[in-house]
């Protein structure tokens, strides 16, 4: 039996206050955490006004200020830490997440789906979905609203993740309910680290629903963050519970028939 | 506003006892119902012990009895009716839906997922997720153990269906909880059939878990029976609530990026 001690650390970041994000995220991280989620774009906070703004707090992976202090973290405390960021690449701006290990390798995913305003400030990520080896498991990666589609989770599932973490800022309150439903399809372990508070720095004002969730591939919530504050929740993941047969007969990725699906 | 009043059946059928079960199924469908859906194999019950078994009570559709049954009674009461059958095609056999009009039109689906031992006697379904006009909107079929693969609902509403008719006979005990994410991220609604007993022909004790349910697009249960006993759950499907834009900026077909995706 392998356990891995998986975290989800629900912050409450200020817009902006990159140092003082990074530094209250890192210091919830349990000590004894093998992997541990933090929220989308942790550092910076959410809610850009324009894609000059986010350019201005964007910052190259794997050479930035975010990344740096990752990766110290992760070496210093031998976790793997998976956190959302905003990243720049040249001309372009993808709302990212990245996974580093405590050797200070760094692996990156750009978030496929993207929300509501994020669409005008954003570039759509174009590294489909990857998975990484981590915590001696495969660990898929996606960010907030891409849960809704079911193909992403489904898509790292196929590709071998065990564990799928889930960078989130989740405003719709939906998906800490749904997410036993995509552990349970792919028969994986989701980790979706949301943030609390609220920002109103354009018309729209945004409540952030808390509520992080772990959810084992049988259906279970094996913890879950309130509604309000900043707060981690760890689990033990036996990862002998990731068995894709669901009955004697029924196995969920062999059992698909994509000839009779419209994709 | 169109309002589609729609009904679960929910029913304790015995293996076996053809007439019995029609009669008990169709008494229960309400008088004024747009659209009833009855479980999975209704008529027959659902342990074969060999594929011979299942040859001697499958049927042809459209000219078995069970089809004639029930276009008699959709003919009387106006009502659209979808429910499971088993279909004898040739040598050919399978666990199949149909679509009964008030005019008498039949139409079919056949179940894609096998579950468990029906691997046994029946074949695979080979008609994909078709939809059909019916009730003055466009229904998909599928049966039971198809829920669990996302690729189902969407494929169906993706083809435009706005009601989704799921006639099932579910042992396994998520379905009823999962099936407002099925609602939720293809922004349909869900009519989930089911039956309750046990049946103990083979060597595995099967209990049916009822609970049949009703969701909306907006991740709402309608309507739910007990886990126990005959029922039927009635809902109005306000067809306005299908609306595909999430926010205004997503839309849950649109957005979809199949190219990043792993099929």
């Amino acid at each position: 039996m392998t356990v891995i001690r998986a975290a989800v650390v629900q912050t409450d970041p200020r817009f902006g206050e990159v140092e003082t994000n990074i530094a209250a995220a890192l210091a919830a991280v349990p000590g004894d955490a093998d992997l541990a989620v933090l929220p989308e774009l942790f550092a910076t906070g959410y809610q850009f006004r324009s894609r000059d703004e986010l350019a201005s707090l964007a910052e190259p992976i794997p050479d930035g200020p975010t990344c740096r202090a990752l990766a110290d973290h992760a070496a210093a405390t031998d976790t793997t830490l998976v956190a959302g960021l905003a990243e720049r690449d040249g001309d372009r701006l993808y709302n990212s997440a990245v996974l580093v290990r405590p050797d200070g390798s760094i692996e990156r995913f750009r978030k496929v789906h993207l929300f509501w305003d994020e669409k005008l400030v954003f570039d759509a990520g174009d590294l489909g979905f990857p998975v990484f080896e981590a915590c001696g498991t495969t660990v898929g990666l996606m960010v907030c609203f891409d849960w809704l589609f079911p193909e992403a989770t489904g898509s790292l599932a196929r590709r071998g993740a065990r564990i799928i973490a889930h960078p989130s800022n989740l405003v719709l309150s939906h998906c800490p309910d749904a997410m036993p439903v995509r552990a349970l399809e792919n028969r994986v372990f989701t980790l979706t680290a949301n943030r609390v508070g609220t920002e109103h720095r354009t018309g729209t004002e945004l409540r952030f629903i808390g509520r992080s969730t772990i959810c084992s591939p049988r259906f279970e919530v094996l913890g879950q963050a309130s509604p309000l504050g900043a707060e981690t929740v760890t689990a033990g993941l036996d990862l002998d519970l990731c068995d894709p047969w669901l009955s004697p007969r029924n196995h969920v990725i062999e059992d698909r028939r994509p000839d009779q699906y419209l994709i």
